[in-house]
């Protein structure tokens, strides 16, 4: 079960001006579940996105990107049930044919649809399935969707994940409502499974880029449920300009730094939520690696840590079994590491100083963490002034479980 | 249950004149099973050794290490149940006075005796229980107690792994018989958990280290089963010069080639026996990657597969969700890499072409593989002439039951 995540509440979710949501049913995997959304961004909206670094990416992900160059969003649309990756020459089309027959019934061009897909890797989409359920879909298109939306995108997730705050800027209130799905083939590379923010504010293009990118790096980027990089990432940030703000076009102005803060807080939140439905978790960990040459090898420490089967299984266990710990950061391949100055902590328990045992260290405070459902692993590196933090859960007989059986 | 991993039988375990093994049982981690071994070394043996590559790597390891270039070594000392592993300066004292108490019963130095243990880490050596019982081990020592010894060098290992070859070499018969142990944390770097393979012919130590490190790196550096690399890794060669063949000196002779091509299949045995005896492996996946730029990015993408939990349930479930394989080789980060190149198969049938899902695939097809309990998964890129080979197993309930309880 997921750890400590609730799902979102219908009414604590808020509507952002000029994103309008639509749901239905196609039957893409199964029947009777919301598995098509289609969203449309009103004319003026600034978008973003950031996809997937895996070489083997989706056809919908090559054919957003190709669209995005070539004409301005005006409509996400996101089916769960089948990832269209793998799917060669034939994927390809049937993503322009999701596209086209958004086309047709709102007379914009296929060009302006960004296409998403999750689920299976190597099944066709059931095109025709799709593109008989685009109308309804397009005729529920509301701007207070955001809670079946968040559900109908789900594949393995157990909960869905999304989040709105409000701030102030230029005098005006400005709201970021953002949803998420995932769970697992999670390790986020530029961008997580699919994430989709959306605020009301006048921001320009290259101020909402570097928005996004700094808030997917302090949040999807940091995350590790299994180490396995999806074909199918996708993060997607619009702002509709609707908040009547003066268009923040500054990169180090103060209303840019708060909106990221902003956004970043919500990223964060989404990717948590992600980590903490991770596939058959039953912890949430933070790993911080402080006192690193710089941030590559903080990252390098950790994400050696939140991989490690052994770690993640004794996790799942509860045992303070932090041999393995340490193992994990000896493997970790850091140049001239010099073992005397290394110190490790679970939460506040000191279990490694200066490279040997802690003389303070007692199985007893060691098992009274490793109970305990958030757990934070510290390595102190004594080598520099960097740190970085990777979140992670860990290693049940769910996980098996629910990846031998995902086909089924 | 291992996979197709037979145990050794005694009479077929050849002895090597000049190396004898006495056992016991100390009651390190449990009482009544034999977990000491003493291997002594005739005068005149040359002995190779690599060890971890883990940062971190265990008091016995630093041990052997500051003994080997004090002393030709005349004994092998082997303890189960305790790693010996995180245990700071009071480790280091204890792996002496094990040394030591072979020293008082044999009149040679300590440093004559090279230290080996495997087991929990992260605690100290009862080392009085050792000290207590190395009598009975020394009074033990025979020619003819591989098998034995096989089976105390164990930990959670299910079935004992040795075997023995002989070869013709100067008119000379040469045998040569080794031991492995290992199953989990297993990702050997240079080494391999605890491998112990003796000849009785004459070697140069150039030639006999030169045999060693490409032996390793044609099998035990090639396993994987969780991805852990072992802070006690170990793997030892002797030769003890008792077949009365002409000394082996030059590296590049036909006699060297000969001995390398017997040790090497009895390390591949080994390494083999490993993953197939993987904790909790249902099934051994060979894992070969063609047309690379060169081996090291054939084992980067062949690693990236093998440690992929998404893919180790996939094989452990029989799915043939080969989805989950593309999109390993396509986040394994090879640069300027081109798909359209690529090919992969599931033993002989093809499942991406030239990038895309194969026309003449089918799940039937896939089906049969995978319901094998030994699957080679060759990946062709398309790029070079190099290729390289890792070895793996899959992921099961028992690997997550086997490490979840590992020290209850």
């Amino acid at each position: 079960m997921p750890v400590n995540l609730e799902a979102p509440i219908k009414d604590e979710l808020s509507p952002i001006s000029g994103v309008k949501l639509g749901i239905t049913s196609a039957g893409i995997k199964t029947q009777d579940r919301p598995d098509l959304v289609l969203i449309e961004l009103a004319e003026g909206t600034t978008t973003s996105a950031v996809y997937t670094q895996n070489a083997f990416c989706a056809a919908p992900v090559t054919l957003a990107k190709q669209h995005q160059e070539q004409h301005s969003p005006h409509f996400l649309l996101i089916n769960s049930g089948n990832a269209n990756a793998g799917t060669g020459e034939a994927g390809m089309q049937t993503a322009q044919m999701c596209c086209q027959s958004v086309a047709e019934l709102s007379g914009l061009p296929a060009e302006s649809v960004l296409p998403f897909s999750t689920g299976v890797i190597g099944q066709q989409l059931p095109i025709d399935k799709i593109t008989q359920s685009m109308p309804a879909a397009y005729k529920n298109l509301a701007e207070d969707n955001w809670f079946d939306a968040a559900h109908s995108i789900m594949t393995t997730d157990i909960v869905a994940k999304a989040m709105s705050t409000q701030i102030e800027i230029d005098g005006k209130t400005i709201t970021i409502t953002g949803m998420a799905k995932g769970s697992g083939m999670i390790r986020p590379d530029m961008a997580t499974m699919l994430s989709y923010i959306a605020t009301d504010a006048a921001v320009e293009q290259s101020v909402l880029d570097d928005i996004l990118l700094r808030s997917v790096a302090q949040s999807f980027n940091r995350i590790s449920v299994d180490g396995d990089t999806s074909t199918n990432d996708a993060c997607v940030l619009v702002a509709t300009a609707k908040a009547d703000n003066s268009e923040i076009s500054v990169i180090d102005s103060l209303d840019a730094q708060n909106l990221y803060q902003a956004v970043a807080e919500v990223s964060q939140f989404l990717a948590h939520a992600i980590v903490r439905d991770g596939e058959g978790a039953t912890k949430f960990i933070a790993i911080e690696v402080e006192q690193g040459q710089d941030n590559e090898e903080c990252r390098q420490v950790a994400y050696t840590i939140a991989h490690s089967p052994l770690v993640k299984t004794a996790l799942f266990a509860s045992d303070p079994n932090w041999g393995r710990i340490l193992a994990a950061v000896g493997r970790s391949g850091l140049s001239n590491f010099d073992l005397t100055k290394v110190a490790i902590y679970l939460d506040d328990v000191c279990i490694v100083d200066h490279g040997e045992p802690a003389s303070s260290y007692t199985e007893d405070q060691g098992q009274r963490v490793m109970d305990q459902d958030e757990i934070t692993i510290k390595v102190q590196l004594g080598r520099g002034l960097a740190d970085d933090t990777v979140w992670t859960c860990d290693f049940s007989y769910d996980y098996v479980k629910i990846n031998a059986e995902y086909r089924t």
